[in-house]
């Protein structure tokens, strides 16, 4: 590869690709039996926290958090190969502790908590106990535009009253959820990216009102969910504030870079898990006198494939190499591109998947129909791939006007 | 348009038009909210019950029906225009008894069905008062093969035997499901297309087992559904048989014409009411301070969604008067041609709409993702895209190299 | 066919097709050669006036003209598929007297010519004796926006003084070229489409002056060639006014139409050949052990091909139709449409019959190259395509947003 | 970027890019017009040999060769950035000797030549005086398809007899070419990759017909330009041979490696110098009351260009890195992954800046169209895509079948 990868890496991918073989791929079927089993879909599968004892006992745990006093302490770069393994199965960044939103909103919590918070907040978020949200997108505005978000945090006195309409709150269905992090406007008549600012808002404050579930294409995503969420007159004390007023915006994209990383390796590694299944498939379907492997169709499809996500997972790379070496902001352009390249990728590749599975590739007997659907999803997260294209186009505008 | 349709089926197109904005589109809510309130999904929304009979009352029955004895007597050509308007609502094609696979099996029985058959069977489909299941792929084999079937149909004195792993048998779920066809071989020593033959199995005869339900990308599609069925020594009298032994293979080929022509103008019917969707929602949402509909990109958009809906159903439309003209096996390009241009079309259209409803696209606030999801799947049924396209070479080939 | 082919147009066809198999496609080399080998690119072939000639005995003549005086009297429906046919042939449209620009410009003088212009210049266009320039396109501005021409027709006694600079001028460089319709501002404080006149300039009026020849991807398309045509100072009689001043921009418009359809239709000659040739050259290759017509990849290239072929080329009719039956104006969102489809279409076969033909494909052993360099070009002339989409996008939404 | 440069590299890139900027940009069109103005275009024009006499004063010179002793001693990894930069120009890489085939050729004789072989042709071709030719493609035959090839190389005494229809020989029109290497068969019953043989043939040997010359797109790539060879009964000295009978697929495996390393970071500088005259065009640019560049639709296209080059070029990047670190066997996939990914890339991103100029884009004025139609060449040279799709899809299902 490009850039060797270190040996701490190496093992640990070692590790990780080991016990996704002998405990995650195996289980996932158990997952979804003792979802379907039990009362409701909205409780705990007891798989999974098995699961996740198991992957902490062996110190694959909290691997995305660079900080070395409370995670693995390893680059973007290092962690991208990880996360890859990870994103092959839909049940894996939950046992790793690795899921997001978690994952963000204990990087937000390490790098801006009080003691007192991270106390309450991060460390059992850091031991997988209780579960988080991430309250940004709203369902009336355009809020990839961020100078678009109606929802307002407002000081009176000692607390901050919060009004907010959220949704594609994901994690808020989850019955171990008991913070969230909530982005409004505290002063609306600020410069455009001073207006908004971050809160946190424990989940049992009067006024959370976990409005209704939302699926993603007829999944429900249980037992964590995405949902709609009204927040009536919440109140809190003035100090749940993070980093202070006005610094929302500043939050967001700093949180953005390593979790646009995430997202991206984890549909890479949905890719390369749908062309392992295509080629097992074609290698054992046979249809007009020879199998499906020998033809050349699907022979193309598979190098495409290959192509597709070769690409893709050096872009991806590079975004991740250039956060460790320049910061976020001087890769911002590199952040805006996998955002679009990866999961357009993985949709083409998951789709090939499907087409050579037929019926099996639409139903759940293969992950492949989710697979897809989460990754469409992803390429509406944090904003349509025109706002993304709007970026790219504005940085490179600049720097080639600039130069010449 | 190029071939003017008749005032018949002008008239009825503008009643059909009319009827579903009155009355299905505003229930499209309804529909769902009853099958969320009542105890199982599997049972029937009375609103569907009011509605067909709604239906039945203004004469919007049977349009499908070619038969002018049992039907609406309209040509493929006429009657393609009408299914265009019921594809663009999910609810909408049982409401007017126009819905698969009643549609395909009404006709077998019509045309090949004893008059006793016709009595048990064929009289409560038209009056939709039952449902009919079709058995035809099966999970083990690549059954858009033909000759990989293997389902057997055996001769035992006067009752036939069948025994038959088959799956994606649509309406299997729905307690309303009496009869079946089911494809199976009765000579796999004859020639390649009379080895199968199809037989009628009522649902109740001992050895039928729903064995499971299917979901499409998360969707269970009650309270109709897709199943995996065995048939384990199911009895049934001999002259169930239709047709005869050996002519399974020669009654799919004349199903599929017209089915096809259904299906992808249902197809056109959906990607209509998405561009529909996205002008409305563009016309209403702000970005960047500017209507998202008077952006560029998003013209660019709504214009190649014109552009290749207008190619799609012009071509579908080109197929079905090529079988009223010529009949469907000299047809039998064109009609696996819409087979890909048709969801491949509704597709890409769907799609750009889901991008710019970003969160509300991937949800159910709006019909676009199940869309999305049934035209996916519309490309396997009855073969994966590349079937087809062997197909089309098949003849083209052909021809080329006859005529130089 | 969607709509029958008047019985005169198919026979034309029929013709037209055994004058092109006895005659035209034999002789494209000939006229290359001979092309060649004398002592400028830029005389006349005489295979070229051979078999002009030959069409002309046989009444494949002014094909195009729908004037039944001047022409065959044929509707746009019924020339276009002669028109396809003859696309087939890059030396073949002049051969049957139907080239651009010539065609248009004889439409324009059978409308608006005085009996005296038509003495002088329609009929020996008619004769295929002299040839004629369209000077609309200018080099400095986006001339797609009308409103953006600079050019002058200022009126100065008895006369008019003609200033522009004009490129592409299709036919300048001929040896047989006599007069140019010039597209100029008459006025322009007038509202937006009155400003622009047209008028006739003979081509040896002192000031015009032939400035260069333009290749299209390396190729001069001698004899005939376009070129940049400064106009300086040019004098010629007010008479020379078409329609009236401030009618430029409306006879454009109509010249548009039907123009497109042609062009459209060429393409799809175009493509057609380019199959054709494609079928049996993977006839007759081998690699890898198998004929390439035997491999799966090849057989999906061809039915992709025919799959885009015909539902461009029912567009197109569609449209060809839609100006008989309603006018052009009424067809505007079709004519659009083909403009895009057409030419994208016809590049993506040609490409797939390259890619097959190999070194061949590229080089002037086949047409294809060619093929693709004047589609690639067909996709400019009269504007890019996000010219097209924006007015197709500006009907679609109108009608849209009116109906609902 | 991924992996860094070295400051080696780092300094020749500076200079190469200011060398470009001060004497290859301004002399393009110099260049075209000498040779439009001698007497023929298969002369050298004046220019060219001044430049190249700068570039060698520079030490910008034979910068491909990795040996030390004859050239730059870069690793591909290295030299792949200069040669990006060169690709930007048509006339640059001969300018700095980096001129395929010579790259190539020379490479052969620095292996596998005699002291003789080198002292007669190395040496002048490292110094810029000779020109050399390829003889590989047969016109015959899928020769891409090394085992169709039919070209005889027979031994007879002390020399060797060549019969051998070639074309695609690229520099066998220009009058400095002095030497081919010829493959043929030296015995077509030996295994499949051992029956090929290489050998050196002096130009002015008897029986050498230079047959014709080639266009590619209306380009006759003049004053080198790749003509069809006939080589009869052309006998050479048996020491002529390239390390001996049978390894003639060997020496063309070795070549092949950085040779397409050296294609497609020359295909990646034409594309990125596309989209720099791109960005250029539409900051000038006016239509529809806005300049072209505050157009979204031009902004998705400037992004979509950025996104497609950084992927490509990340992939060629890798590829030439491992070529460097485990040898071209060993990065075979990654070498057949970007003869398609490059050139493909570079076809979309030209094509783009083509619409963009609208009939300049199509034309001499500026250099898009050639840079297309050498893009699309390069699709071909060396293999058609379905070719490398065939090794890729043979190379991924042989490592994801063991895995499993």
């Amino acid at each position: 590869m490009l850039k060797e990868l270190s040996s701490k890496a190496v093992k640990l991918r070692e590790e990780l690709i080991e016990f996704m073989d002998e405990y995650v791929y195996p289980n996932e079927k158990t997952f979804e039996e003792q979802l379907n089993e039990q009362e409701s879909r909205w409780e705990i599968p007891p798989i999974l926290e098995e699961l996740k004892a198991k992957a902490k006992a062996h110190g694959l745990w909290n691997l995305f958090l660079p900080d070395e006093e409370y995670g693995a302490g390893l680059t973007n770069y290092e962690y991208a190969h990880l996360c890859e393994i990870m994103g092959r199965s839909l049940i894996a960044p939950e046992i790793f502790n690795c899921n997001a939103p978690d994952t963000g909103n204990m990087e937000v919590l390490v790098k801006y908590g009080s003691e007192e918070q991270k106390k309450q907040w991060l460390d059992p978020l850091l031991e997988g106990k209780i579960r988080s949200v991430f309250s940004m997108t709203e369902p009336d505005v355009a809020s990839s535009d961020a100078t678009n978000i109606e929802s307002t945090i407002v000081r009176d006195g000692d607390e901050y009253i919060i009004n907010a309409k959220k949704w594609w709150s994901t994690g808020a269905v989850d019955p171990r959820c008991e913070i969230a992090i909530v982005m409004g406007k505290t002063d609306p008549d600020a410069e455009t990216y001073r207006q908004q600012s971050m809160i946190l808002v424990p989940f049992d404050t009067p006024g959370v009102e976990v409005k209704r579930h939302l699926n993603v294409f007829g999944y429900d995503h249980a037992p964590q969910g995405h949902a709609e969420i009204h927040y009536h007159n919440v109140r809190v004390p003035a100090s749940n504030i993070l980093l202070g007023e006005g610094r929302g915006f500043e939050i967001a994209q700093g949180r953005l870079g390593p979790g646009r990383i995430h997202h991206c390796m984890r549909a890479i590694g949905k890719a390369e898990r749908a062309l392992e299944l295509l080629i097992h498939r074609a290698n054992h379907r046979e249809a007009f006198k020879s199998r499906l492997i020998d033809k050349d169709g699907v022979r193309e499809a598979i190098a495409e494939s290959r192509l597709e996500i070769e690409q893709a997972r050096l872009l991806t790379l590079e975004a991740a190499n250039k956060i460790d070496q320049e910061g976020a902001k001087a890769a911002r352009k590199e952040i805006a591109m996998i955002k679009i390249a990866a999961p357009r990728m993985a949709l083409k590749v998951i789709d090939r998947a499907i087409e050579l599975f037929g019926g099996a590739g639409v139903s759940d007997d293969t992950p492949l129909a989710e697979f897809w659907a989460d990754s469409r999803t992803l390429r509406i997260v944090d904003g349509p791939d025109k706002v993304h294209l709007r970026d790219i186009a504005k940085l490179e505008i600049r720097e080639q006007l600039k130069d010449n």
